[in-house]
Formats: structure tokens, C-alpha cells, sequence
């Protein structure tokens, strides 16, 4: 057989990548443990029925209404006010995020991002053969501006990621930086607010830096506090000039009638939504004053998540956890993991296993 | 306010493309005229609400069950037995085009196609910075066996793209053929039977070839057979080699949990929906018959959609017809429009209207 014309640069590699496993107790991709209401699902049933009769026809390539409900959505909870046209939607954050790249990164350019952070950015990378580099947070993850700028001069990155919580840490950028980074240099600024409004009181989103900040993306999903991992919508807010150029990259009719249809059914619940994430921000509050009370270290979070540690043998915890029918995820600096917030059951679960596992293992 | 940092190739290009008016008659994009039916809609209302009660988790990464029921249909379409890590699925055949380009294709890489052919390939090869060019194809719009040898011993392509039934022109492509270019050179061979089922009696596809041409690709639509357009579902036929570099390049969890409901369904119901394929052919068989009839040329057919010409003025007989309220293409070589397949009600509509324009306009 011959040898396949791969690109090097995807040879020996393995799909991503987080394990799929069958397990009572599911704490590893940050997913909100509430399922929709039968109310929701009543709802969007009705409104696929009604989008299947048409669905012999391409969808609006515009995903119009949609992005319409996505902005009055994103005032509504920011006080920021967009048109239709300083919003997009993708399938998913991550396609957002390729489009970005495609648009603005690519063959000769540089993106730039400060570790740790999410492990999917460089795929994307690779994906659109961007040039990947990191600049390293400092011990509390966040990000010095010293650092960020020394960065920023010598990579000349033609996009620069931010996110805001980040992941896994659960750290938020303050607004000030956000505008250090934009006014470095002359790239794309993208901050990543896909848990944004797991965020405590008083912590900004980068929506209301968008008017005065022309080259930032502020991108967000509906995975995470919309409950909706499975449906796959991600979105943007962004000058109409940015969101443009994504309309150039972007495949054609990329978002089904389908997706469109439940998207705007889920933002017609969006209240009934956001009860839950305030029950998950206090669970989370709550999980990360527990897990300092067991004498680790818990970093501080605006997520649906923490990153606690720190362990000499961080394997042999979470496969502990594991045994005890508890998936987390082994992710993050060296030391450190990551369990996602879940129902209160789910919670309980998780300590009641921790706590055995570390009684194991001391 | 700051220029962005838009790539050179991108600068002034505007957005895809095929104008979506309001007009009675819409024979412009090859959809397919005849609506999902009430069971189909009734099947997708259940299965979706179904999945909706678990969108809080992400979908089946692999989307094993769709793969499966994929196999199954290419088996019973064309008598080629697959197993399910043989076929990829995406959110449509262009994503499809793009993760293949996207793992074969690339900087410092060629793709190659035969021209005139589909007008979204030059794009997804401009979005994966891949190098794009064409062979001419002969003036019956067949592709010369010697020619594409040349153009491939010159070019050294990676990826060759040969569209059969090709778009605009309606053309399919003999198997021998198929494996000429596949011996040609050492780059994957992708033939998009996008418009297959509607192919003529004898016709074959390229599926038959798999198990003997490692490098062959064959990609397929539920767009137009399926009359599923707006739900954006294409999928792809290889090795299981080929389908795990897909797998490395797709973003993780790209088939949204909705989609792969609604796609099982309408599988489930593809009976009915050939049954349709089968009354389209018959009409596009009548429609070029009829064109032919009033003096014109129609290119041989083996897809929804009928190229026909030529006119010293196609965008006047384009325009002609938009004013009766028939919208059709104008696309494919100079002097030469396109018409789909409509329901008889609106393939007659087309005729009357065409009928009128050319009185008009002699």
C-alpha cells in the first residue's frame, strides 16, 4: 500500500483526545450537569418539526434571527449593545476560532497565547499552519503585562488568545490588560469568554471594550452556562469589519436550520438557564473553599470549574478518583487537576471519593 | 481606526455567493423541490427531542451510529460493503473538502481539478493556503485522459478533485479514468459524487474502486438525494487509514448531537426519498430532452440540474427569467446557464418562462 501524502506535521498524531469513558460520575469536560427543562425540550422539538419541513432547502447562510436573539442575548447580560452585523455564529466556539485563524493567522503568521491555557488553541494553529507560541502566566496564572508586551515585541503575533476565564484555571483577565495586549501591537486581541457568565460578582466581560478596542473578538458559547455542549453553537461579538472577513472564510451555509432553530429556542430559556448558573457559581465557591479546607490549593475561579493540587503524583490521584467511579481530568501545569462543577449529588460524590482517595494514598 | 491584520488573499473578496432572493421559482442551487414528509418530520421532532434532553453533554465525537447507518446506505445504494471507520461524516460535503485539504493539502502543496467544475473548490483550497489549479476540460466537458496526465506529471498534486457528476456541467466520469489519475501520481484521489443517486442507469460509482485504489476518496451529500440541505450533512467513503487522519484535523465534536439525530432519521427514510430521485431523473431526462427540442444545447446530465445554452447574452436570458419570477444560475463556461430539476409545476413554469425570454429576445 502507498504511503498516504499526510502533511508532517499531523504524522503519529492522535485525535483529540478527552476520554469518552462510562463512568456514574462525569466531571472532566466542564459540561452543566442540568439538563434542558421538558419545557425547552418541548419547545425545541416544536421548532425542528417546523425547520425539517423546509430542510430540502439551503439554510439562511446568514443565520440571521439567530445572531438577532444572540445580541439582544449578550445585552441583556452585559448591558453592551450590538447589531446583528457585530455578531457571528459558528458550529461551536472551536469553529470560530478556526475562521479567526484562517482570517487573520495562516502560513507566515504568528498567534500568540500565555500558558497554561486551553489545549485546543494549538490545533487550530496547526490546523490553519499558523505559527504557535506561548508566554508563560506567572505562579497564580494570571498574566503579567510586563511579560505579555515583552511577548507581544518579540513574536509580532498577528492574533493573540486570550481566555478570560481561562482554561483550566478558571482565571479572569482584568479589562486593563485586555487593552495593554490591543494597544501592543497591531494584531487580532481574542479574548475567550466561553465561561464568562460563571464569572463572580464584580468581574467584567471584554464586551464593553469592544466600541473603543476596533481589532478585539470577544467570543462565547452556548456550551457551558446554556447547557447546550451537544448543539454546538459558539458565537462572537465583534466590529462589523471583523465579522466580514469571517463571512469570507467561513464555509457556506456552515450553521444547519437545524442548529439555528434549537439555538434560538434555548435563548428564548435563557433565564431558566441562568438560575442554574448561579446555583453552579455558588457550588463552585463552595467546592474550592472545601478543597482549601483539605489543605490543598484550589486556584481561584470564575469557571464552572477548579484546578486544585498540588500533587506529587497527580495520576495516581485522578485514576484513584477513577476507581472510585469519578472522572475528572488530568490536565494543567504539573501537579494540579481539574474537576468540573457539578450537581450537588455529583459533588459529594466527588469529595466523598477524594476523601478516600488521599486517606489511600497518604 | 487601525487597519487589520486581514490575509493578502482575502483583502476585497466578498463573501459566498449564490444570490438567495425571493422569487416564485428557485431552480438556482440544485436543492432538491419536494419537502421531508410529515412521517420524516414527525420521526425528527421525536429523535431531536429526545437528544435535547442530553445536549448539557457533548455529542458522540465519532458519531458511531450515523457512521454505521451511512455504511449501511452506500451498501444498499451501490452494493460496496464499508465498515463504519470507512466513513467520515461532517457538517457538509464542504467540510468534508476542507479537513481533507486541511490534512492533505497546505502550504508548499498543489490540489488540481478540471475545469469548468465546482466554483467552491478554489475556495477551500484558499482557506487551507493550498495551491490551486486546473486542467481544461474537452468541449463536451468528458476530461482527456492525456490531459490529466499531463496536468498532474506537471503540477505533482497532492490532491486531485474530479466532481461526478461534476457541477455545473452535469458530467460523470468513466471508473477507468478515476483510476488513470489515481496511478498518476502519489496524491489522494477525491471524487465528489455529491450529485450520485441521480446518475443515469449504467452510470457507476467510484465506491466500487475502495478496496483496490488506497489513495481514492469518494464524497457524497444528504443535500440533494436526501432533500436535507438545510441540515448540512456530508460524508466521505476511504480507507480507514484516510478516515483517521480526518479524524486528526476535524474539530473535536464538530457533528452536533441534533444533526446526527436528525441524519439517522432521514436515513431511516430513504426509501421514500428515492423514490423521489427516481421521478427527477425522469424529469431532468424530459427537461434536456425538451431543450433540445427548442433549438438549444443541453449538456449530458447525470445530476439534478441541467447546463444549457448557449446564448451571445446569458446574463440577459438569466435576467429574463428572474422577471417572469424563475431564478436560475448563471454559472459554469461563458454563454452556458444552469437550471435544477424543480417539481413538474416548476420545471413547467421554467419552460413558459424561457419560452417567453427567448421571444422576447430574438
Amino acid at each position: 500500500m502507498s504511503e498516504l501524502p499526510i502533511r508532517d506535521e499531523l504524522r503519529g498524531v492522535e485525535p483529540y483526545g478527552a476520554p469518552q469513558l462510562d463512568v456514574p460520575v462525569c466531571l472532566n469536560v466542564n459540561e452543566n450537569p442540568f439538563p434542558p427543562s421538558e419545557q425547552l425540550v418541548a419547545d425545541a422539538a416544536r421548532a425542528v418539526a417546523h425547520a425539517v419541513r423546509d430542510l430540502n432547502r439551503y439554510p439562511d447562510r446568514e443565520a440571521t434571527t439567530l445572531r438577532e436573539r444572540l445580541a439582544a442575548y449578550l445585552e441583556r447580560e452585559s448591558g453592551v449593545t450590538l447589531e446583528t452585523g457585530e455578531v457571528w455564529a459558528a458550529n461551536g466556539s472551536n469553529e470560530v476560532m478556526l475562521q479567526i485563524l484562517q482570517a487573520f493567522g495562516g502560513p507566515g503568521r504568528t498567534a500568540l497565547s500565555f500558558a497554561p491555557t486551553y489545549s485546543m488553541y494549538p490545533e487550530y494553529a496547526r490546523d490553519t499552519s499558523t505559527t504557535w507560541v506561548t508566554a508563560q502566566r506567572e505562579d497564580d496564572f494570571s498574566i503579567d503585562p510586563d511579560a505579555a508586551l515583552k511577548a507581544i515585541a518579540e513574536h509580532q503575533p498577528t492574533v493573540v488568545f486570550v481566555a478570560s476565564p481561562n482554561n483550566p484555571t478558571g482565571t479572569a483577565v482584568p479589562l486593563d490588560l485586555v487593552s495593554t495586549l490591543h494597544e501592543a501591537g497591531d494584531g487580532i486581541v481574542v479574548v475567550d469568554e466561553a465561561y464568562a457568565e460563571f464569572r463572580r460578582d464584580g468581574v467584567p466581560s471584554a464586551l464593553s471594550l469592544l466600541a473603543t478596542h476596533p481589532r478585539l473578538i470577544v467570543t462565547r458559547t452556548m456550551s457551558k452556562a446554556f447547557a447546550f455542549a451537544g448543539a454546538r453553537l459558539g458565537y462572537a461579538a465583534a466590529s462589523r469589519q471583523i465579522v466580514d472577513v469571517l463571512r469570507v472564510v467561513r464555509l457556506p451555509y456552515h450553521l444547519s436550520a437545524v442548529t439555528q432553530a434549537v439555538a434560538v429556542v434555548a435563548l428564548e430559556h435563557a433565564a431558566e438557564l441562568q438560575a442554574r448558573v448561579a446555583q453552579l457559581r455558588d457550588e463552585r465557591d463552595a467546592l474550592a473553599a472545601w478543597l482549601r479546607e483539605q489543605g490543598l490549593e484550589a486556584a481561584e475561579s470564575d469557571a464552572n470549574f477548579v484546578l486544585f493540587g498540588r500533587f506529587a503524583d497527580r495520576h495516581a490521584v485522578w485514576q484513584g478518583l477513577l476507581d472510585h467511579g469519578v472522572l475528572i481530568r488530568e490536565t494543567g501545569p504539573d501537579g494540579w487537576l481539574r474537576v468540573s462543577v457539578g450537581t450537588p449529588e455529583e459533588t459529594t460524590a466527588f469529595k466523598v471519593a477524594l476523601t478516600d482517595v488521599l486517606k489511600e494514598q497518604s
